[in-house]
């Protein structure tokens, strides 16, 4: 289709109304291989030996990583700053300086032993967008925001920071890096004593935008080229208790057990087939489990381990919750223990915008890409944002779904193709007005 | 049946012959109470504020548990020493110097946190049957010995002391007092310089009893009188361990996964089951594990297990492994993860004397009392002893089955029973030649 077709097709996909602007890019593309360049040379703040990166928020290896995306930032002829919660942001205006500002971000600190893609990808893709556009002497209608997230992997709180209220008991929590968020944020240039007068309200952004590798391998084994993300999964989590009676393995009969053990193995099953029988792309986890008193010969009086039901529909873990409560009771009066559960953790779903993830999957057609819809498993800074704008998110494929490993890897050209799918789709969201 | 249908009725069933004997004591019973006395009196060396006695060997409270026990040995007509190994050993003269000595003998220290019934029942029912003996001014045509073992708990180390060698490895370790079992056994009075001198060679005894509580509920469930041990089983130990991928439990599909923790719990169920399914009182028994990196948000990608199955048979304990071993490679097969089993620790049954069993179940049937036949679980003295002559124990109840527990109870009837069984069967044994 021409582009008057497209824009006709982009506006009765989005609902929103196309306004003119002067330069609409639609033929411009990123360097890809300028990304690769960059996510290379971020890779040695903080690489490990064996390969991969502890690049943690807070740490020294960070605040070097930052001062290089910083500089990256103003080559791209972005004004940078950083907030009070440490949030480095690069500011362009935009045509129209009454418009609200159009955003795109992401992180670049690491887990422990990570890889070089969660974050980076999105970070260099965004900054190499504005590039892009400063190189084309393209200027959007809206201001425009790069921002490169403070501790995505210790909690979301530097995105947090604009969306909520960061508490005192969160500024005190001990990171990764060893220091306490509070003297964290410090050490990176922001003051946790100001958190307040960065907070944005519902409608302050008119929409934000993040590439991320998908950290599964979804789109790796389908081979696909972009995930469209409808959203990011609810997380809750439990503490589940089981309590049986701990005697000697040698004396007691098989029949006469109360083998806490054993109700841990069938409810580690029933959690597996309740989660895989019903439809859907829910995913439920026991990753932790510890045992007592923990001897060859003795059998377990008391375990305790850790559930977790990811979905993007809160009922639906709901409703697998109730089923997995259900069948934990059975056990119990089969094994003669009894089961308790705590909920540890419950991050509510963050849907993306329904025209935003429109507008990507046409988008990434017209470049002739693949897509999938899919959920976003992981957290991000997104689901943060999209408490105060429509947000939309877009995947490229992580080679045989590893991630938080230095084994990590996306294909230059899938982060090519991503980082286009971002520039393309962000001159769309500059030339519409979304309804909130 | 009257007394000579009776020895005529122990020579079929012992295959042995009775020699004359002046005094055959046939009608003799313990003083129960008295028993009861010495064993409150007893726990009181190492008493738990919260009940129980944590007396473990070459602690203080062992110590002194073990003057207390001297003396009342000494009151019994014993002549008490303590050997290279610390074993207090108490000896009486028999009538026939030419005969090899008949002994009977139990242990005194608990494991941490335990009960005060578990060793401490048969040592204060030997010397309550010596104290009868000597009080009825009867003399047995055997030198008589009553041994208490140092450091069972430890790993029957007193007893493997007489029956074969203790390694330099082995002093070395060290025990729950702190001290290593070479300090130990210099501490309760012992030479570990001057093991050597105390090993007897098999031939070198008459015969070995031992009274002991049951530490398993058959005979409490079944209101049994008195167990007749068939021997103590073989124990087999396994690390196992289960790779699969460990990878991020959000974003990783669960048809994508290798969850060394799923196949944990299809592993730990199959146990049960192939355990259970076989005719038997074999046990099996996944008493500890640890999961990698074991977190709520990571798949498992290691886990490892205990796995300990015991059985009178060796053979059977072969059988069963093989049938594990066979499921395992299934799950792994089915969960895309591998199983890796090694042996840790491996104790070959020891089978009771069949004479002394039938003699054991003959004299309790003769004092009115029920019995049953069965394997101990629980490793004893008894099992190192039975390298070097024939060998009976003596069950009473556990109430529920509870032991290595403060909450360990057998009822003073039961205890009263017990030594009077093993009073009577061993005037039985000195009365007869057991051909080895």
């Amino acid at each position: 289709m021409n582009r008057r077709e497209f824009n006709r097709a982009v506006l009765a996909a989005v609902g929103g109304s196309v306004i003119a602007s002067g330069q609409t890019g639609q033929n411009i593309r990123v360097n890809g291989p300028r990304i690769v360049e960059h996510l290379t040379a971020l890779s040695q703040f903080g690489k490990n030996p064996q390969g991969g990166v502890s690049r943690v928020a807070f740490s020294e290896a960070d605040r070097q990583g930052r001062e290089y995306v910083m500089g990256l930032m103003r080559a791209a002829s972005l004004d940078v700053g950083i907030d009070a919660a440490g949030n480095i942001v690069g500011r362009r205006a935009g045509s129209d300086s009454s418009l609200r500002p159009l955003v795109m971000g992401s992180h670049i600190d690491s887990v422990p032993e990570g890889g070089n893609f969660d974050g980076d990808v999105g970070s260099m893709g965004a900054i190499e967008v504005a590039q892009t556009l400063a190189a084309h002497k393209l200027t959007t209608r809206h201001p425009l925001e790069v921002i490169i997230f403070a501790d995505e992997e210790g909690g979301t709180i530097g995105s947090h920071a604009l969306a909520g209220e960061i508490t005192d008991k969160q500024l005190n929590l001990v990171s990764s890096s060893g220091k306490s968020i509070r003297d964290g944020i410090k050490f990176i240039g922001g003051d946790p004593d100001r958190l307040a007068t960065i907070r944005r309200k519902p409608g302050d952004l008119h929409a934000y935008l993040e590439l991320h590798i998908e950290q599964g391998g979804v789109l790796d084994s389908e081979k696909i080229n972009i995930g469209v993300v409808e959203g990011i999964v609810g997380i809750t989590q439990w503490e589940v208790k089981i309590e049986g009676f701990a005697n000697h393995a040698g004396t007691t009969p098989m029949n006469q057990r109360r083998d806490a053990m054993l109700a841990a193995a069938k409810f580690i099953e029933a959690v597996n087939r309740i989660v895989t029988s019903a439809p859907g792309r829910q995913v439920g986890t026991v990753g932790k489990l510890q045992a007592w008193p923990g001897a060859y010969n003795v059998i377990p009086g008391k375990v305790i381990l850790g559930l977790e039901l990811r979905d993007l529909d809160a009922q639906k873990i709901k409703t697998l919750y109730e089923k997995i409560r259900a069948e934990a009771a059975q056990i119990g009066t089969a094994t003669g223990t009894s089961f308790e559960f705590t909920e540890t953790n419950n991050i509510i779903p963050a849907p993306t915008d329904e025209r935003i993830r429109k507008l990507i999957d046409e988008t990434a057609k017209s470049l002739g890409l693949s897509t999938k819809w899919l959920p976003s498993g992981a957290g991000h800074d997104a689901q943060e944002i999209a408490h105060l704008c429509p947000v939309g998110m877009i995947f490229v494929p992580s080679v045989a779904g590893i991630s938080h490993s230095p084994k990590e890897f996306s294909r230059p050209e899938d982060i090519a193709n991503g980082a286009n799918v971002l520039l393309a789709t962000l001159l769309k969201l500059d030339s519409i007005t979304l309804r909130v």
